[in-house]
């Protein structure tokens, strides 16, 4: 079986597809074979250069014609323009794995869930850090018990590529194009591991800010106003009774790449800092301060596919990790976690999030 | 100028402040004299053994004995206890420095407030990290403007001494004694750093829980019913438009004592860990990353005084410098900082955090 | 042009350059070509299995083979084994990149020099710690004068994969085959460093120890004696004037992989945590304290080729950088640095240590 | 019982044993009670300010007449001024606590140790770093065999208060006065807490270094030559097999107080590190990574004297319970633990790293 891969989209997240694609044969051998047949994007001549570096044997500007030649789609473009291709693509029996957040709104995920689960392909969502080894130990722990009864939950993820009001407007300013801002894009990731680590969440009340309201254009005079936030928080009750409290931001000044996650439970807390990916700290019964642990023991997930100890891995192995998963859930024939009912899932929390901001209550989420 | 000095209470905060008034003279020998005149508490036994070791001529179980007697009072007894012998403190012109919080209710604060501003004595409100070398760092960073205008203010405070269901009941799990649970006790010290640090608070949003329903009491077969929240955590937005997430709990597994307060400006971030309290991180403009500083320079606040760089100081510090500054406000007959319009500032954030828990709305604080 | 490559070894660093030539495509594209040719090992099974994984076309067990057969030749193999074929390949004009420590003896390393000296081919020895971003970043500040005269370089390099009595006999354990223990072993890569960042080195004192005096063979009942060290320290004596102390075990508990490198100047100091391979540690005038610095800017050394800020790199990158630069060399007809007079250098010190080991006395170095 | 104490010296060290004599009774409040007798110092007007300043009822600037009128003498002054008034209070049978090094020479440390041997009087050499918990937490570790046999001991005391060519000339930079430099001052501190936990030292080699060789004397034109020197590391073997690397510097840019412990054993290992002088961290068997462990809970050695768990102590509570313990073996009539033959000792050490750095040989300590 070689798979036949398609792109939508040629951006940051196109390369590290691509990459990971590179990399399985020699680590992970068992993967289905694949093709990278075509890449999709708006503009011919960066389209036609992408094809060129990321392997792609042909290239088009209509995203049609990716989905009628491809066993297995990627969709790497911005939110706006995932559920139309997404959908045609379930409808026709070929596998999506899509970038999140799902869609740019719940209306746009519930579609695309519905059409994931009427479609026997296999459907995805790119919560892609819930492959590193630190976190994947950390899920096991929770799952062993090892922390007992969840408590509280915190997710951080701050940034700072926006922090100065001379940083470049991009899509991502942009409501229409991106749907929400930080809390679309980074609280989604902080949510989707929440809800992985301690179950469903019931309400929430959010505050969202933007400090910049309008950007230069890059390599133009114009300026272009912000209509999405730059920063949000939020509190969080999960079903299990667990609380949580959620931070993101992209005007954090300092921070490059804060995105944590802690999780306290009865017999023991464990947290991730992105920053030192191959770390986990943990306290358990019987600890009397937080282990930090090196996740890089063969016994460690993935961890045997790699190096010896102490050799840790990149942010990009995240990536490898979910390219591997999913494809094996195709050669498997089996749903892929996450997939797109926890696409859809975190985009209600985050449409929540941004109502409570507007409304000043605490929002239910059925 | 000797300052007779009376304690109400001889607890632990009692005992850190008779160590304070000990090591004035080597170290602050500008202080004012002062002479330990009388303790007062509900144990005779208790209060007689306690007015020994804490040096103290004498001792009573009516507080009336204690007002009567001296020209200073610390109100050091549970929150239901502060408001009625410092309104009448503060009626004769007796000095009262209050421990935090201020009092049981807003209705008391704001009884005691209204004494203090009608007295000509000197009223403190005791949220003594104010006056650790790091934290004073930080505020003179805010006042110089190295940060830049404030967009995010974090404050935790997390610990363990009742993370298990067994750990005994105490006064500060009864509602009527304390007023309230985790958000009044530990929240009530990240509200006022963060006030000093970012101005008024404007409107909250919050969530308080119960993790432990009943927990016994020490010494006796008796299961006695927590009537307190032992975690909270809110959203907060400040008159200037900053915002600000706080998180603390008592519950908090691996915590022993995680105090910290991260302040995300225009130009800069800085962050404070109690846990190492002798450091101040801080990221600046031009820096590419944060400073680990030790705040154990000569020219660092307070530090002169102590040892060379590098010999840190210790928790009880906070107290004794704020005694330092306490005291000398009474010489100079100035008010204090924090004062009580600071205590009862602090009351009605804590208050509207559990009116918002309640009501699931935002609560804006007049 | 097409670099025909030949790898003598097929084990973890044949995996790791493998995967090095695997990634250059897409994000070194200027990179020369390459072909996996011939790969040679000992064991045919082994070493036909190592073929297909890793991406060549032949295999043999006769290194000759592979000599004849390519442009550019991997010496992967236990030291013992090095400077034969390495020899041959140079005097017939045939590139080699050869792991370090380069030879099992001071007088084959100078062997190999002499032939790398004599060939047009480029010679290039294998420490790959040089290439991670942030000791480039390091080295850049050296050579800036940022951290001014260099008065101590600290390098440390602890793991514990022979912490256990019952941890396996490897070769690494054998003095004819390995040449030394750790101070070969991870001692040579603290000392390259050293001599990179500091300049040459005149004298040394040094210690050995073997801690486990024999080891289990794998698989077997048999315990084989150990006849190299498992961990040493070296003072040692910079031609500048500078000092510097070199401490490496195989037996530390609790030491994963601290491979750490500190340079301490008269206008700052810098350090390296290979743990934490993306930060760099550093304090330069005007600073209060060490500035934790995410190695992660598109400015910082190879970067730009990868990710965004934050998005750190892992280990493996070290040996892709180093392929860049090596076939880069090729390319443009250049010298490689670290070349075979460094590895020459670094053997040097090697035997003074051991030689001060057995003579008590401190060994100068011609 | 009263003792009468008297100090020579009114340095940093005098004010830091005043204070702690100062806080004796509320914490420690079964310590003998002690009387401020007399002090000495050279200068008049000098020493009658300290002695008004540190609660002494006398002064003189004879250290004869403190001698005779004390029960108890802490000698404070520069090492070359140890011997004579320590040999002349211990043959009058009066106790005496004297700062580290014990002495300038071993010739002197001999005499003093001499004269201990032969009083019944109780002598103390002030290596106070032992007395801090966290210090005593690992020693306690070591002691349970919770670390195993002792395989290597890492011993830095990195500062930078001569770290600019600039700052002043001090004592401690002349042979004479200080008998050596770093390697005295810093480096008995190290040697004392290795041998403490890991026991005898059988040979070392060493070197030393004096970067900057003259300074300026404050408020002069003067500039002095340096005879000390200010930077030194040695390498140690144990008598139990183990090895040790020690690190000194006062010219160590960046580093304000970096004295750090660590000792590697079969089964674990720990480290302390002054400037987070309330942790430890500790890697036992079964853990995975080092436990940084808060040091301030009740069972842990003297916190129970103290405050609740994570209200850190600062660096002179080491005195504080240093004066607590030799003042109970006073009152107890025991010998103290370090006493002169550790001092003797230690001295031994210092003087074999300033042969070997002289000889360039290994020197083995009788």
């Amino acid at each position: 079986m070689t798979l036949r891969i398609g792109f939508l989209g040629y951006g940051m997240m196109a390369r590290a597809h691509a990459h990971a694609l590179n990399r399985l044969p020699l680590f992970f051998p068992e993967t289905p074979e694949t093709e990278r047949t075509i890449v999709a994007g708006r503009d011919p001549d960066g389209v036609a250069d992408a094809a060129e570096r990321l392997g792609f044997r042909r290239w088009t500007t209509h995203w049609r014609d990716v989905v009628q030649a491809v066993d297995v789609l990627y969709v790497l473009t911005p939110p706006t323009a995932h559920r139309e291709p997404t959908v045609a693509a379930l409808e026709s029996g070929v596998h999506v794995l899509c970038e999140k957040p799902l869609a740019v709104s719940v209306r746009d995920a519930d579609r695309m869930a519905e059409a994931a689960a009427d479609s026997d392909a296999v459907a995805g969502c790119g919560f892609n850090y819930r492959f590193l080894p630190a976190v994947q130990l950390l899920e096991r722990l929770v799952q062993e018990g090892e922390l007992g009864t969840i408590r509280h939950v915190r997710g951080q993820f701050l940034q700072n590529w926006q922090a100065e009001p001379s940083d470049p407007w991009t899509w991502r300013n942009d409501a229409d194009v991106a749907g929400a801002g930080r809390v679309a894009d980074a609280g989604s990731h902080s949510i989707d591991l929440a809800r992985w680590l301690a179950g469903p969440i019931e309400s929430v009340s959010g505050q969202l800010t933007t400090t910049v309201d309008e950007r230069p254009v890059a390599g133009t005079d114009e300026r272009r106003t912000v209509t999405t936030d730059d920063a949000y928080s939020a509190l969080v009750r999960f079903s299990s009774g667990a609380r949580g409290v959620f931070d993101g931001s992209r005007v954090a000044t300092g921070h490059t790449n804060t995105n944590t996650i802690e999780v306290v439970g009865s017999k023991g807390t464990a947290r991730f800092h992105c920053e030192r990916l191959n770390e986990l700290e943990v306290m358990r019964e019987g600890d009397r301060g937080f282990q930090s642990i090196s996740v890089t023991d063969p016994d460690d997930p993935y961890v045997d596919r790699w190096w010896p100890p102490g050799h840790g891995l990149g942010w990009e192995h995240s990536v490898v990790h979910e390219n591997y998963e999913f494809l094996g859930s195709i050669r498997d024939d089996e749903p892929f976690d996450p997939g797109f009912e926890t696409g859809l899932a975190v985009a209600r929390v985050v449409d929540a999030i941004r109502r409570s901001d507007e409304t000043g209550r605490r929002i239910s989420i059925r």
